[in-house]
């Protein structure tokens, strides 16, 4: 049994797994993921058996002889950085982590015209027109979160990162940027700068490699 | 200038704020709110001149010459776990914790149905049969987390929250369970003891008591 375990759904279309799957290999731990095609009936049921919320992702953590189970891509976030702290999965300084936590749950809970009209599509390019006042709205929001994250923390630490390190902030906002890739949404120069380092990360590039060759989507079922 | 001060909405309603404003009280420091009555344009324009995201709640935490703003309501939870470690804002037990963040997440970004169809009305009493199936599935699903945090943890920890003690897993579902007192969901003796430990809170009734002489709800304006 292996001691840290992820449950994702499919690559191209699961952003909330992608969310997870992120912050977790930037924690620099092994770990094994299992791909649940939750259309098949008996990956849902397998799903439904393991998953509390029969939902992906799942985090399943053998740890000092117990099973640690974790669900919600905000929760294995903080899961994450509270049992990994070397890692530093939010930011040290209390400003600019109070605005991590703040931004990670705005979009735990938020953005909804955004996700409605720029549907994950991680491996297409197919820009469009977006029309919709509250996608508009919504895109603008998301960029004035990084324009100040860079500004006030990211671009004075020096990493490429919202905050100059990977926090779990940048893996929420991850499946962000592949939309507006997709769509073909340009902004501003800083938040040019922050999307082309999203994209160039091995991991999201590793993640993107293996949903090329996941076997095709099946057809939706019940 | 105070060192710590809550914005929330209207208290009848505001089902966000209570989650906030819950485990704020629970860590035991001084702090001031101001009522945010945000269907009245001046009101609203206050709320965005301060607000991040022109909603309620928002923390604002004077410490060390910096001001921190926090706003979401699962992020103002973490945050004040995380300065305010003393108030045992998560359990300590790995297991028990990461449920509690798990469960506060699902809290977060799930149970559509549930509020959709049990809207919050603080101070009305309005027993009605819940017919819609997805709202019945929340419902159930509600009971189940409250039934395993009871089971596993808060009975044997002799305190009468989820986890014994009061977490931050105890505010997101503060408003759920006055959900079902003004609907009359009955559930479980487990639940239903529960849910007599949340409305015999002395927290609570403070906010009910000044929720019953705010002055009344503006008709909805924009």
């Amino acid at each position: 049994m292996p001691d840290l375990r992820i449950y994702i759904g499919y690559r191209t279309v699961s952003s909330w797994s992608l969310r997870a799957w992120l912050p977790l290999t930037k924690v620099g731990v092994p770990f094994e993921e299992t791909l649940i095609r939750y259309r098949l009936p008996e990956h849902k049921q397998r799903l439904v058996e393991i998953s509390p919320t029969g939902k992906v992702p799942l985090l399943v953590h053998h740890r000092d002889g117990e099973e640690i189970k974790v669900w919600d891509s905000i929760a294995i976030g903080e899961y994450l950085a509270d049992t990994f702290p070397e890692a530093r999965l939010w930011p040290a300084d209390p400003v600019a982590r109070a605005f991590a936590r703040s931004i990670s749950a705005e979009m735990h809970n938020g953005f909804r015209a955004l996700r409605e009209h720029l549907p994950m599509a991680l491996l297409e390019r197919t820009p469009k027109t977006i029309d919709d006042p509250e996608a508009r709205a919504d895109i603008a929001r998301v960029a004035e979160i990084w324009r100040q994250a860079r500004d006030n923390w990211g671009r004075k630490d020096g990493g490429p990162w919202l905050f100059g390190h990977y926090t779990v902030a940048d893996g929420m906002y991850a499946p962000i940027v592949t939309r507006f890739r997709t769509y073909g949404v340009t902004l501003d120069p800083i938040c040019e700068a922050y999307m082309e380092a999203v994209c160039a990360d091995a991991d999201l590039k590793a993640w993107e490699a293996q949903a090329e060759i996941d076997p095709p989507q099946e057809p939706l079922i019940g």
